[in-house]
């Protein structure tokens, strides 16, 4: 298959009645879109589809109409609903053949796990006669790669590469990766640079706006925005033929930072507690913090960096006013006059937190997150935090939308906010 | 929408650049695909698709064709890529139009959260003239529902309902269990009536293997296995015919409670910290955790009930071993002798943290959640808890496989299923 045509265009098709039946969530398609897009393959659809033969068939004959590539999971197995194999070389029009060396690679693996093989493990021998069979090393089932001519409109001589790969990601993954990758490698020229600019506390639609000039205006790079709950993205990526092309992200990237100023919180990989981890530890900081609506979240979302012990030495959650009164000295007459939810109340929290566990910052958060407002007449989604450290406090009031679970989870995002404005 | 067409089949399609380059994984499509099968509609194919509008009016115009149902999800947002409501509404050859209630809601909205409405947003308001709208609660982009003509060669009258949904899960899932799911129970034919067995503390395979033969031998009610981490479901469905055909499933729940005993916590739709807030409330008892390795998530995970706030009083995350000893009393002695991943240190945090907050019960957990067991001898996974309350103190010692995050949520959900098995 060296002859090869050029693979510029991909589509991705899992099968699975499990699939359809929202019993499996599918990371296959996930994991093979992201490794298509890092070797340049543009993939316009993924595809699920259940085991019935025909159907089947017919879906890889017009992904294969449409595409340089089609990329196939599952259906692999030696039972009878089993039948992707089946399906595409009846789509290329191949016939089943024994494959002896995967049929031995079955026997030893059974041999290796001290099982007799079921005869109907057999049948996952069975390749086209032309295919180049893929190893399966933590599993039964071989993969396989074969042309499959495939005519569409504007080229009646169009072939598409079929690449059939068992669906367990276990076995699936480490195939791709040590097979199927270094052959896809060969095979397309693109390549792509790409940078991530990551905001915290602006809009997607605000964003936007402020560079729609440049995302109308460029072709490559390309910039695309994404939303995430709270967070705003943008990916900028260029097309390049070598890895020696001009570098025309770099001068991209200080053109948001001249727009967007302190909003970016990255240039990079890095999530906001990342970032938040880093500059606390460099500058030999610990941490804690005082938590209410938030009952335990900042703390535990912060814990998932690891390493995160050197920096958090612990939290308070001051759920109930008396454990704010008892053990962060917030006074009567504050929970009393201004309520649990103000500005005063996450003042003291911070302060107090600081003074209890000893550490050199203390973030406080006190809100509403709903259903209701318990009594009092605040609004739902009104949240105040505070910061303290050496220097004094800063407050800060925000007023949140959406359910429940949304206001805890930004509002524990604008505490990792607020630490990273006192740091960076 | 009343003289409707019965809803048998459906195709779901998922619309983002973002899933098609494998930057998140398309969990909207499992969640549908689950719901549609709860609601005996058959899904024979789930796409996902980029944001270009030929491409995706063709794949709205193929799948209704197929379908009685097309539900598709993202591209609602503000910006000029968001083009899925213009893609279906062209699909069904509609006009788009202002929606003034949508609009207003829009308008609300960003007066909640005191920001100035982009003029971008007002485009999420337009729909089509016959289109119902769905409300988000959750963020900006209504959803719609409207017929399609999609003439197909078995039958020239056929029409499909095109079902359109926010991408945010946060937005899409209630919108679908509060506005869609009803109108779709509404609008096919066949109807399940379904039970669900929740258990903690035994495996997916060996929870299995003790009703193989009722799973086997069982065609209607239909059992279900499904697992989600660290804990254990059966889904029993009957398919009936009439609201008062016989009762086919509580014969079956009789068995599972005599072969499973108390690793059922719950015959319902509650979930196990459901289980434990209601047992505490009844009882009105008030309820504390002491954190190490799990740094504030069971308190965190326990208040996403609402009304929490009237037993969960506080907690004390004791990440760093001078918090567990200055502020929970575990002594010098402990975490010389034992190490703060022991028996006696649990059981400390556990009493320690019931005195501080004074609460009728107090949980602790302290273990090692990984990467790395920074230099004790004790392997990552290991993990003791403890529950402390007026008749006196549990310990109890897990070991758990899997990464970070799994072991400090299988951790949650163990110290969970202890207050459950001490009051239940």
């Amino acid at each position: 298959m060296n002859s090869a045509p050029t693979i510029r265009t991909a589509e991705i098709l899992c099968v699975g009645t499990e699939l359809l039946m929202g019993q499996v969530i599918n990371s296959n398609a996930n994991f093979l879109a992201s490794e298509l897009v890092s070797l340049g393959i543009s993939s316009y659809r993924q595809i699920v589809i259940g085991d019935n033969l025909q159907r089947l068939r017919e879906q890889i004959v017009t992904s294969a109409s449409r595409a340089d590539l089609v990329v196939l999971t599952g259906g692999l197995g030696p039972t009878s609903d089993d039948i992707t194999m089946e399906a595409a070389a009846e789509a290329a029009g191949k016939k089943l053949e024994l494959h002896n060396e995967s049929y031995d690679n079955i026997k030893h693996y059974y041999q290796r796990i001290c099982r007799n093989m079921p005869q109907s493990n057999k049948k996952q021998a069975m390749l086209p006669s032309d295919a180049t069979a893929l190893i399966n090393k933590n599993g039964t089932a071989p993969g396989a790669m074969f042309l499959c001519n495939a005519p569409n409109l504007d080229d009646p001589e169009h072939m598409a590469y079929l690449i059939l790969l068992p669906g367990p990601p276990s076995e699936m993954r480490p195939m791709f990766m040590d097979q199927v990758r270094p052959f896809l490698e060969k095979h397309n020229s693109a390549r792509f640079r790409t940078e991530f600019i990551r905001l915290y506390g602006i809009g997607e639609s605000a964003a936007e706006e402020r560079v729609k000039d440049l995302i109308d205006s460029q072709t490559n790079p390309t910039i695309a925005p994404y939303a995430s709950e709270g967070e705003c993205l943008f990916r900028i990526t260029q097309r390049i033929e070598s890895e020696d092309e001009e570098d025309r992200i770099r001068p991209l990237v200080e053109i948001f930072k001249d727009r967007f100023g302190d909003y970016i919180y990255e240039v990079g990989q890095r999530s906001l507690k990342e970032v938040v981890f880093d500059l606390l530890f460099e500058k030999g900081m610990t941490l804690s913090f005082a938590e209410s609506c938030t009952a335990g979240m900042a703390s535990s979302e912060f814990v998932d960096v690891p390493g995160s012990s050197k920096v958090l030495m612990g939290s308070i959650v001051a759920y109930d006013n008396r454990i704010k009164e008892q053990l962060l000295g917030v006074t009567k007459e504050v929970l009393v006059d201004m309520g649990s939810v103000s500005r005063e109340c996450a003042e003291q929290m911070a302060v107090g937190c600081r003074d209890l566990l000893k550490t050199d910052m203390a973030v406080s958060i006190t809100g509403i997150a709903g259903p209701t407002a318990y009594g009092t007449n605040k609004p739902v989604g009104l949240v105040y935090l505070a910061l303290a450290d050496k220097d004094g406090t800063d407050v800060s009031e925000i007023n949140l939308s959406g359910n429940r679970m949304r206001v805890r989870r930004v509002s524990v995002l604008h505490a990792f906010n607020m630490i990273r404005k006192r740091l960076q």
